[in-house]
């Protein structure tokens, strides 16, 4: 596996290297990564990527071909980067929690050097999924317990692309599209047939017994390459009223979706499921609740974050040693800039009926939501976990119009 | 370097599994990848990711490590695909070119089964790369040949970070702050620092005397912790008056950067840079127009696209032969569904004083568009072709305002 060291700003390691210089590289340290208010109208946010971060972390190493691209460092920064295995206490909130603003979902310890490192790092990944599963959390809700497809790979980087698969199976989607994300993470595997295939052939009828005689009955046939109600009957036809699926990507989803159960029903195929794509996002998909969808596709809305592709998550100091050692005492430290300023000192977050607390101090009543970053990436006990936060959310929380933060973490009053 | 071949949709191996059986895998086809409209109120794009994905494109093979995980395949399909080597004739307009709706940015001749794989990949990287580069060449029109420093891997996933630092890049930005975007790309690099590092230190004077220390006068020192006229005056007391830079995060940028000139021009620093970061986008880039600003640092918004996230683009089968034969003769084909027609047969493009024309034979007035694709990913030389097409671009089209597009491309009348 290559290297992620270079997946960083200039300015880490030239901040480095000054701080070798003045002494500070070594001093114990703390930095949290937050955000200061949700995406714009969001009520909540599901945290996601940390079973990533915690593969690549490991890569994080300096080696002699990344030495190499860093020739605008003097010697002692070289020397000390070269091969160095980051010695570092990272916790997080688990991957799939719900988080709000002030949340720290993540908070390393260790050293001042190590620590500027990671900065860039740990926010590309959380700031990425968490935006994908944050969006996607709110498409399982209005879903209502039926499944989603994600299938906007092509609609982002192919990387990102097996990233946000994997996001939106931890916020509670049931597949994906994407084979690089069912290797890669276990996600379960989907698809249905695009109109390019239907195409090809001298027409419908012929490029729906071509799909049929490969993968069965039990096949999805897109229908409406032409004309969807005779595309209908040219489906039940090819594969029999035991037709697995049709596929509907244009027009008015409720609409064409009611027309086209109310024809498959009088065809005999009334066990057949009707898959609805084509630009949905949470709002498309809770105004299809009465309609007679069986499985939502999702592509752009929810790789991209439905309007809101970072989380805005950022990564500060919030304390430091004013004297050498690992065990020297942790100053708090804060930024004072004009509406950006930050809170000094090291939080412990629990979860309680309000939402977040913090406190500077272990302990206290609530549920602890920090736990060490684990390199054991389970997405499917991610989703688990995240069923359950979506569940416990208190109600106004699921809505999707509009609406304030449900809780801001804080500092408690003592 | 791995495969890419899973970083595909599922329903493409399964229609090219079905293909095969019908003995329509390996037909003459045609496909063209385009954008019906352009993100809205764009008046024009810049396409980008053709140097990617000359890359990318020779690895997309399959072979025992992809065909393990393509266990839903037949060994028909798993035969044919079995280290096969795609012989595909691809065209597209150069990268760094502007297009407009209907624009056919890449074009793919070939068998219709080795076209079908290619779709995902293909929109993957166009589709993101291109969304960076329309937004950064705004960014540049607005920021009237001061330069741009791309800051926003942090915003983006990891990977989707490099390419976005080169497609802002071949849009015009100067340079990244991204370091594998400088070893992979070629891409200059620059940075200052972070509140982090003044934190660390005891006080800001002593956190400036590190970084000039280390990193010379000719540094930019981040003056926002506390206070910003005060860090100014530490500034310029740590580096002497031929102090590189300062860099502003905060605040109103405008008001922030008049103050700061003035001061350090009352300090003797008349030839300190100011830099100027904290969430600017073309529209408060071009506000600063008359601010006294040398640099713009831009993260979050170039690296989302501002707005945009996603191109657009799709990519359709356009022709096809209906019978068996390298050169068997093409017939156009197209799909009706309900708002999203498209229009059929392989069309040749040519840059007029009106846009975009598309014919169906090649050759006519104006400067041909499509070119082979290259393997010779040379973002310098898709950098200076953007230039040359930013200044070619009419004037409205060069407004920031939401307006219409400044051409949509259409088969020419005869």
């Amino acid at each position: 596996m290559s290297s992620t060291a270079l997946l960083t700003d200039r300015y880490e390691l030239t901040m480095l290297e000054a701080a070798l210089a003045s002494g500070l590289a070594g001093r114990r340290a703390v930095f949290e990564v937050f955000t200061r208010r949700l995406p714009p109208g969001r009520r909540f946010g599901v945290v996601a990527g940390q079973g990533r971060l915690a593969a690549l972390l490991p890569r994080l190493r300096y080696g002699p071909d990344e030495l190499a691209a860093l020739d605008f460092l003097g010697p002692q920064a070289c020397s000390w980067l070269d091969g160095r295995e980051l010695d570092l206490d990272i916790s997080a909130y688990p991957e799939g929690e719900t988080y709000g603003p002030g949340s720290p979902v993540l908070t390393v310890e260790g050293c001042f050097g190590e620590g500027l490192l990671l900065e860039t790092l740990v926010l590309s990944v959380l700031n990425h999924d968490t935006a994908v599963a944050s969006a996607a959390a709110r498409m399982v809700l209005a879903a209502a317990g039926r499944p989603l497809l994600e299938m906007g790979g092509r609609r982002t980087h192919e990387q990102a692309a097996v990233a946000a698969a994997r996001a939106a199976y931890v916020a509670g989607f049931a597949m994906t599209s994407n084979l690089e994300a069912g290797r890669r993470h276990g996600i379960p595997t989907a698809g249905t047939s695009a109109h390019a295939f239907t195409l090809a052939h001298a027409d419908e009828q012929e490029a729906f017994a071509a799909q049929v005689a490969v993968l069965g009955t039990g096949t999805t046939l897109l229908v409406d390459t032409y004309d969807t109600e005779q595309g209908i009957r040219h489906a039940v036809a090819a594969a029999g009223p035991g037709l697995g699926g049709i596929r509907l990507d244009s027009g008015d989803p409720a609409e064409q979706a009611g027309r086209a159960r109310a024809l498959l029903d009088e065809l005999g195929a009334t066990g057949t499921r009707i898959v609805c794509t084509g630009d949905l996002d949470e709002h498309s998909i809770a105004a299809l609740a009465g309609a007679p969808v069986d499985v939502y596709g999702v592509g752009t809305a929810v790789v991209t974050g439905s309007g809101s592709p970072t989380a805005g998550f950022i990564y500060k100091l919030v304390a430091i040693a004013r004297e050498p050692g690992r065990d020297a005492p942790l100053v708090p430290v804060a930024k004072r800039s004009i509406g950006k300023a930050t809170s000094g000192g090291r939080k412990w977050a629990y979860r309680t009926a309000e939402g977040d607390v913090l406190r500077l101090t272990p302990g206290g009543p609530g549920r602890p939501l920090q736990v060490p970053l684990s390199v054991d990436d389970d997405p499917a006990a991610a989703r688990a976990r995240c069923a359950a936060a979506l569940d416990a959310l208190p109600e106004p929380a699921r809505r999707l119009t509009p609406g304030a933060a449900a809780w801001t973490a804080s500092l408690e009053e003592t």
